[in-house]
């Protein structure tokens, strides 16, 4: 089995000046073609940094493949330093060097002494043609080993690869597939026990667990011979899991939350509108994200003054007054008001305190009442959150969709929304 | 000097599953910091390899920062190889248990024993606490050389190091001081061309323009001997580039567009509405991400549907019959309406095509019409965006959060609100 590195040469990634889509962009495609990548390295434009960085990847691995420092400036130096490493002199590539004078004169703009610099490749290499600039890529092989040098700038870089690199290393490798589990309401802990032994079982397929914005995801990567192979191993790990975790999994890959729910909706043929208070639009916000909510979500208010609730959804100013407007009972009637004004099967109401402020002993920072309005009852929910403003709306909206999305699910087993 | 290296931790990384924002952000803060930084070095969830990374970077450098791996599962392992490399054992840290078992006890979540490993610090060393998840920090020191491990998820780790970690380096390195210009109607290359000849000559203070969602950014930093020092060039430097570019400068630092908004709104003891097509709701959630909002922000409505715009705003059907619902006929319906039906001093009136379907040749995706009512009139706008559904959204609430606040500025100063 291939075993690759990826170096990142530039001082600007080192400033924290750019990102390095250079390295995600290589690493997904070693992943794809099946070859392993144990480590990325960044460096800057060190003469003898870039060397050591050289050299240890070398020792490690079959495949190195660097980003950056192929320009015509003084401190580019990346092919100086593989060719000190693998003691292959530089010399002129004759093609490459009438590629760059032709490229300029094109250009209209004067050559300079430098640029004759960026036609030098170490000997016995291969020039890659460069068609976005004047930086030539190389390829040189030694002792069992393969370099690529690829340039910087990522619209150089990514069709030098497609073109002139994936296909010397395609099909040699097998191939890795991977998919996405997304999951919205199981924290990575309890999760981990459901299928803590898989996890430690694991080995092809594998499954890494992620947590992050208040989802937890599930990748799965199969390597293998055949695509086929690969999809058949992924299809089998997905039954055992979905088998474990039921309905708990909302989508998969590029699949949203909201997008799930709008669908889940649209195909049947119901909507939906929305009453937020402590999320503020949030979750309305979510729903439009994805093309053609139009069809399914109608109507969104946020009310957040006592006032708004009244006029807008019809919740008494004197249950407020005695209940509190975070409270079941106000999102209750918000959840029936926006349903009822907006004639639509689904009305979402929220109210709670995200803090930092308005918090009281009976009724802390976190606290949210979620209720979900369907024709035959409306289900309440007490919350309780930990975290700031911005995440106690952002679970808020998770857990209104994905509790949506359940009463979606089993409404199509025949259940009913329970009464409250 | 101090030599600091950064190390991530994650095989989702090395697939090129995600990209490591955390070596970008962590890059630059150490730059403000003026630490140099020489390595990044990136290898995934495998015991031998995470453990070689960090013996060899703490061989290099004074200072190691480590990002993932922190979570409750098996191939979590940043912290146990810490320890290993700097011989000091795992020991229970008391007060992250608590904090840990606190946090599923108000999500409501059962605690599964997993999650007693993510307690555990290398002996000597000191927990960092965690606001937004379970996994705390790890600050551990030994012969000089000083480790961090921090969590994976960005919104942890952020934080993490903006409290506990930035006043643990600061202050040692001679003083760098950094103050960032934040503007919003402005494009990027128009600001350059007013500013260019201080790019250019920047040395220190230097001025970084940076884009990204809309907005766009200048970071002034100033490297001095003392605090006083660095405060006094970018006062300058500030003052310099606030006579060339007005009040298109909307705040500083840590200031929001809407936060700004709302103070503006609240020092004039005024009052906004809004109501929302296009973009969805993304208005009344940006404005709600603030606290305190309910002073000012008094409700919000989405109108998706025509029936929404009629039944909340009075928008007459026939209007949008003749009209089309995108038209600026009825954003300023729109904006008059919610404005008398909230009784707030301000109403902002959005109605677009947020794509990607729904364009025609004379309405095409992009299109916005953005209305702003007040007292004295009606201003409406007409706004061609180019990009995706989400990046129309977004500009469009940029757009009209900083008309409201060129108006308030200028109502400041005695002129009125343009009448349509």
């Amino acid at each position: 089995m291939v075993k690759a590195e990826i170096i990142s040469v530039g001082t600007e990634l080192l400033l924290g000046q750019i990102v390095d889509t250079n390295a995600v962009y290589l690493s997904r495609q070693l992943a794809t073609l099946g070859i392993d990548l144990y480590h990325r390295t960044t460096v800057g434009d060190n003469p003898q940094r870039v060397k050591t960085a050289v050299a240890e990847a070398l020792q490690r691995a079959d495949l190195v493949i660097t980003s950056g420092g192929l320009g015509p400036t003084e401190d580019d130096l990346t092919k100086e330093m593989v060719s000190e490493v693998l003691t292959l002199p530089l010399v002129l590539d004759q093609a490459s060097w009438e590629r760059i004078q032709k490229y300029f004169k094109e250009l209209g703009r004067p050559l300079t002494q430098n640029n004759q610099k960026q036609a030098l490749i170490p000997r016995g290499g291969q020039a890659l043609r460069n068609e976005r600039g004047t930086a030539p890529g190389v390829m040189v092989a030694k002792d069992g080993k393969l370099v690529f040098c690829l340039p910087g700038p990522p619209e150089e870089l990514e069709p030098m690869f497609q073109e002139q690199v994936l296909p010397r290393l395609k099909g040699k490798h097998g191939v890795i597939a991977s998919r996405v589990l997304k999951i919205a309401s199981l924290g990575e802990s309890l999760l981990a026990e459901k299928i803590s032994d898989l996890l430690e079982a694991q080995t092809n397929p594998t499954i890494a667990p992620l947590a992050g914005k208040g989802e937890v995801t599930l990748r799965l990567t199969a390597r293998a011979e055949s695509q086929k192979e690969a999809d058949g191993l992924l299809a089998a790990l997905e039954a055992e899991l979905r088998r474990r975790l039921g309905d708990v999994i909302y989508g998969i890959d590029e699949d949203t939350l909201a997008g799930v729910v709008l669908n889940l909706l649209r195909v049947r043929g119901q909507s939906l509108a929305t009453a937020e208070s402590c999320t503020g639009g949030l979750l309305a916000s979510r729903l439009t994200d994805e093309a053609g909510a139009s069809d399914v979500f109608k109507q969104g208010v946020v009310t957040y003054s006592n006032r708004a609730k009244q006029d807008l959804l019809g919740v008494p100013q004197d249950l407020i007054a005695r209940e509190g407007a975070v409270s079941p009972q106000v999102a209750e009637l918000m959840a029936q008001g926006v349903r009822k004004a907006a004639g639509t099967d689904w009305g979402i109401g929220i109210t709670g305190i995200a803090g930092p402020g308005g918090g009281t002993p009976e009724k802390p920072v976190g606290l949210v009442y979620l209720a979900l309005a369907a024709e035959d009852g409306v289900e309440v929910r007490e919350l309780h959150w930990p975290g700031a403003r911005k995440l106690v709306k952002r679970r808020t909206v998770i857990f209104a969709l994905d509790l949506l999305r359940q009463h979606l699910l089993r409404k199509e087993k025949g259940s009913r929304c329970r009464n409250n």
